[in-house]
Parts: C-alpha cells; structure tokens; sequence
C-alpha cells in the first residue's frame, strides 16, 4: 500500500475522499425494471429472471418451499450449523439489550407523554448471490427483525445456498423468494401477485440493488441506509502486532477491489513492518487478485501525535475502525464519527462481521458522520403518546394558546380555548 | 365533511389514499438550484434570494448577527416569551428522557460489546417563512440537537420573525442564516463560503424544498423524513365532545387546502353532530376558506365495530391520532401505524404541537408505517464497540473460522486464525 508521511491537515480532505460514483447511467437501467416489476408483477420477475439471471422462475416457482426450507439443516455441517446458532445467540443477546422499557413522563401536572416502541410490520431483507453466500446478513438483520415482532419478514435471493434458508429458519423469516437484483427490490417495494409488499427493505447488492433502493426510498419505501463498498481504517502504533494488522487489512480487501482500506499510524517502523508482512499473507490468499486491486488503492498515513490520528479518523468516518493501540478504549471514547469499533489486538474485524453480537450491516462512504449502523430500533417505529388531564390542560393550555396566536393559527388556539371554556363552565355548575 | 357510511374493507384502500404528488417536474426546477448553489455558493445564494424573494442580501449579509439574534427578545410580550419557555421546557423533559446509559454487554465470556450515543457533529434546521412564523419548529428540532451535543446548529429561515430568533437562541443554534426555499437545503448541504456544510437536514417547507431535501438525500446528506401534507386522523364515539372534536379537524384543516383530515367512528349521531358544529365553527375561522378547502377533501367513515376502526385506522397510519374513545389508553395499545397518538377529551393536537413535550415532526402520508416522528435519536449516531479478550477470542474464534470459511472469505477466517494461532504459542512458550 502507498504510504503518505505526515500530510498537512489541508491535504486530508483529497486523501480521504471516497471515489465517487455515478448513479445517474445505473438509474437509468433500473427505472424501467421498477416500472415492469410495478405494471407486470410476477410476469415481469420471471421475465427479468430468465433475461439477467437465466434462471427459468416459472418451471421452480418464485417462492421457496417450507419443505425446501427445512431440507437445508440437513444439508449443512454439525459444526457449520453450531457456529450459526452460537452468532444467532450472541447477535440475540446484544440487540435485546436494545429493548426500551416504556417510561411515562410527566412534563407538567396532568401532561403525561411516553414513546411505544412498535416493529414495524412488513420489512424486507435482500441477500446477494454471487460467490459469498452471505447467510451471515441474514442472521445480522432477521435477528432484530425477530426480536422487533414484524409480523412479515420477506426475503430475497438469487442464492439457494443451504446455509441462507437455515439461517432465515432460525430468524423466522415468514416469507423466502429467488429472486434477485433490482427486480427484488422492486418487488418488495410495489408487491406482487407472489411477493407481498414491505415497508422497509435492508441489505447489502451491487449498484443496482442499491440504485433500486435509493429509488424506491424516493418514493417514501423506507431503506435500512445508503451503501457504498465496504471500509476498515486500522489506528496503530507500536504495541500493535503487525501481521494482526495486516490479516485485518486483507480481511477488508477481499471483500473488492473497490474496497476502501487505511492504515493510521505515528510509528513509520509499524507501517512499514505491516507493508511487508501484508505481501507475504496476500500471496496465500485464494482472492489474491482481488485483494491485491483494493490494497494497491489504499493508503498508509503516518501523522505526528495520536490527536492528529484521532483527528483525522473523524474526518474518515470509517465503517469498521480497528484501534490497535495501548489506551484503546480511551481513545475510542474520543470517536465521534466511525459505524463500529474494534479494541486491541485481538478484536478482529471479522469477530464483528459474524458473532461477536455487534449488526454488521453499517454505514459506509463516510455516511457514519450522520448515519447509524442497523439495530432493534431499525426494525421498529416509536410512537409517541400523551395524555393530558382537565386540570393538565387547565396549565398546559394557556401556554398553547399563547404560541399559536402568534403563529396565526387561530384553530389550532380555539381547540384550547373551547375546552378550557368548557372546563370552567363545569367549574361554575 | 363527506360521510362514507359503512365501507367494504376492499373500499378501504381507495378511500384511504392520499393525493400522488409528482416530484419530477419539480425537481427539474430544483436540480439546477442545487448545481448552481454547489457551484457559486454565496453569490448564487444572493442571486437566487433576488429572484425568488425579491430580497437583496448582499446589503443585509446572508448571516444574521448575534446582535440581531440577541435584540430578538426585546421585541416580543413577556406572555409570548414565557409560553416559549414553558414549551422549551416540556420539550426538554420528555426528551431528556430518552438518553439511554451505555449498557456493556458480555455476549460471550470475554466478548463485550456496546453502544456510544454520540451527537451529530453538523445539524441543519430549516424553516419556512409564510404566513406562520414556525418558532414552534425552531423548538422541536433545536431542544433534541442541543441535548444531543450537536457543535453546530446552523438555522436557515427566510423569515426574521424575533419569535423564530429568541427559539433559536433558546436551544442554542449556533449559525442563523436568511437564506429559504431549494436553495438553503443546498448551502447546508454542500456549504458555501458563508454557510457550514452540515451532515443531517431537518425541518418542513414547500415542495420546492421538499424535492430539494429528496435529491441532496440521494447524494448522502442524512435528512428527517420525506414529507407530505400534515394529517389528523381521529376516531371518536359518544363519549367524544362533538364540538371539540370539530376544533381539532379544524386545527388540521387551517393549514392548506391540501391538509388531511379524517373522522372514524362507530355513531351515526356523532358524525353528524360533528358536521353540523363544524361548519358553525369553521365560518368564524380567520383562515375559513383554507380550511373549507380542506374539509370539502375530507371524509367521515362510518364502520361497525371498534375492531373494525383500528384496523381502518392502522391502515391509514395517520401523522396525528386523536382517540375520543372510552378506553381510550386500550386502544392506543392496538395501535400498530401513527406518529403521535392523543388521549381522550383533553388532550387535542395542538398541545402536542407546541408545548406537551413530544416532537411535532412526525411522518406523514402513511410513512408512519416505517417511519417515527423525530426525537434524541434523530441527532445521534449509535457507534457500536467491542472488546474480545484472549480468551474470549478463544471461544469465539472457532464460530468466525466456521463462517469465514463457509461464506468463502479466507482472509476473514485467517484474521482471526492467526490470532489464535499466537495465543496457543504463547501457553507453549
């Protein structure tokens, strides 16, 4: 990877940017698909199945069996199928936690509010085919999905891979079809003769899935958050063992060639230890190719003082932030901007992006200065409530009356003023 | 109002639908704006205020002193002032009450994982101007930026209302600018010379910058929700006060012609007693022919039974919810689509759209099926942490490799092979 030594502050901005990507050509093959899947339905799918994919969808039938679901266990691995549920359990056990209690507020005599939380009740997951069977997002977004109470969970893939079908079983998905790409989303968002339609569509896919989604979010179909490729930045310095660091590194790069990697750094002897040992593993590696083109984009940025570093992992925003150094944890309370954080040296990346608990599905592209990554409340919607008492009204009322007359909103004044009037007719009954 | 007695469940959807707004013709009115302020910034800002607003801020100054901001409080009545301050307040309160402790979580012996709320550094606020000066707006998206330890809270407004100042000064808003329409969604968006770029966008307009709030979503800008027309649903039985019933459709229906206003109840006789005061009501409205517009649009739906109202009511999925029912506490509990839900005879919307102490931005146009109304989690980020000890990467490593490798990701399963392939020397060494 290219090392920068000790850039100025102004020439951060040009190194950190992300490349930017065109979504204007794509919208322009997606839209007509939208506009098919929506007029066509399940015509359309199979259609667009058997142009893109070559898949015959009307010999197979779109939805996947309940049979062809449960034959998957016995497809799979005593210690495959124990790893999956040890990740379901430990995913469970971190987004329960991120259960709310519903706590009233009295925020004056007689005015009583409080939030429900409430899962949302169609939501969709969308789950790639290409050569990794990502039954790990499927475990990263039915689990909150499960434990949110939606009443539909609907999921779409291309894949049949055993390993998705069993972990869509574990998460109660209620719903699976084959159906991929942009042709998905739209089902998902418009429904189908087949396809029930959702309210909310995650999951990662190329830049037609994901152009599919920023359309149909257009259209008031909420998605789980904006993507763009996948990103670590590793904060190191010289208690950090290199060939860790550099097996993270690679575990990123493996992912494409547009993968973003960034080392940070105050120890050049660090930096440039991990470049060689980053070689060596890469060579073994079987997407030696593919990891190669995204380490050949990276960089390495050597700065003065850990502020500087810190500063400087701000201004990246990364998705996954390792931070390989002595104060790890005080230095991640410094953080304001990354999706998630690993500490020390032996809290790999890839401990999060399968079992540690943590959601995987996280904000890329520098989204993670105002986006979250997926958690419990991703799967739900907090309703606010109040509640408010004749004597309540009889404080909280006058206050209303004052506001709207100066916003020039009389009706919304006399909504007040009449049952207050009412009040102190009863008074004087 | 219209009175749909008795409809089948397959007329529902028909009666329910909201007007389709059609965004393309709009946006093409917008997207030059966006492009034009990208690239000009501050001179097209003062270009574009000439045009659309006849206003000329190359003599005012694009941002508004803190000498004005400060004389703001002068100008207005001590009532006013105190009402502002009381709402502040309540805000406040119910508000404070949704930051969560970090809570650290041992998903496995030695793994611990949690989750930091972290404010968004950069907020943008926008307000209209019109013929309601929107404090109220200024008090609902400022109290939960300065509880969430937002830096910058920049404030666009074509309006210098004082109220609007004193709120802003109120909740803290760091930069306050005279900039509306499009156009100010795009100087926060991308930033000017003038104008900090800020990371999340929040506040209501037209549907000028509606479209704009949409296009610079697309580009990754973080913003509240889509919007459409504000919308009060109530359903309401003999218990209900048909006058103030009436009040309340009426406090909706002042807002513009294209406001929704819904009535659903089980009594023939209420819905027409509601009819009959609120055309008495209406006539001695000072906005009376707005709100006719908005009544002439709405519908009163009869149906027979409770069951039959909340599911008309949950697939409706009103931005406001007043329940005049009996049981009114129960039945919001069956309540699964709304943004806010208000209790009984005394608890009209307008207490919540200014000073109960819940948000008033809250999703319209039936996105209150995915989406909630804005509140503290709005203007933070969750980053999530971990932290796996050598021995908990003993006994969760296992489950990664069995994954990594499941999903063909080597260099995944190798970051953590490694890792315990360096503990176990170090127990032999």
């Amino acid at each position: 990877m290219q090392i920068i030594p000790f850039p100025t502050r102004a020439e951060w901005p040009a190194l950190l940017a992300r490349p930017v990507q065109s979504s204007a050509q794509i919208e322009q093959v997606v839209a007509p698909i939208l506009q098919q899947v929506r007029s066509q339905g399940d015509k359309a799918l199979i259609e667009l199945a058997a142009r893109f994919d070559k898949v015959d969808l009307a010999q197979t039938g779109l939805a996947v069996s309940p049979d062809e679901l449960a034959a998957a266990e016995s497809q799979l691995s005593d210690d495959l199928k124990a790893a999956i549920r040890q990740a379901y359990q430990n995913i469970r056990t971190f987004h329960e936690a991120q259960k709310q209690a519903v706590e009233k507020i009295e925020t004056m005599p007689g005015v009583t509010c409080w939030r429900r939380s409430v899962g949302i009740e169609k939501v969709g997951i969308y789950i790639p085919g290409g050569t990794a069977p990502l039954f790990s997002t499927v475990l990263m977004l039915g689990v909150p999905a499960q434990l949110a109470g939606c009443r539909q969970i609907v999921l779409c893939s291309p894949s049949n891979h055993p390993a998705i079908y069993f972990a869509a079983s574990l998460v109660g998905v209620t719903h699976v079809f084959r159906i991929g790409g942009a042709q998905a989303v739209a089902a998902m968002a418009y429904g189908t003769q087949s396809v029930p339609q959702v309210y909310k569509i995650f999951g990662p896919g190329n830049q037609y899935v994901t152009a599919a989604k920023m359309l149909v979010a257009k259209e008031g179909v909420a998605i789980d958050m904006p993507a763009g490729p996948s990103e670590v930045a590793i904060y190191a310095d010289d208690t950090a063992v290199p060939s860790f660091v550099a097996a993270d590194l690679l575990s990123q790069a493996e992912h494409g060639a547009d993968s973003q990697v960034l080392l940070v750094s105050t120890s050049k002897k660090l930096v440039s230890t991990v470049n060689l040992v980053l070689d060596t593993q890469m060579s073994r590696l079987p997407r030696r190719d593919l990891a190669a083109r995204a380490i050949d984009n990276s960089k390495a940025i050597l700065v003065d003082t850990a502020d500087e570093a810190i500063d400087l992992l701000n201004a990246y925003a990364a998705e996954h932030l390792i931070l390989s150094v002595a104060d790890a944890e005080t230095v991640a309370e410094r953080i304001v901007n990354a999706g998630s954080i690993f500490l020390g040296n032996y809290t790999p990346e890839s401990a999060g992006d399968y079992a540690s608990g943590t959601n995987h599905t996280l904000p890329t592209n520098g989204f993670a200065r105002a986006y979250s990554g997926v958690s419990l409340d991703s799967f739900v919607k907090k309703i606010t409530v109040q509640n408010i008492t004749p004597e309540g009204l009889q404080v909280l009322g006058p206050v209303v009356e004052a506001m709207a007359e100066a916003e020039s909103l009389e009706a919304h004044k006399r909504a007040v003023s009449l049952r207050l009037a009412a009040l102190a007719e009863q008074v004087t009954d």
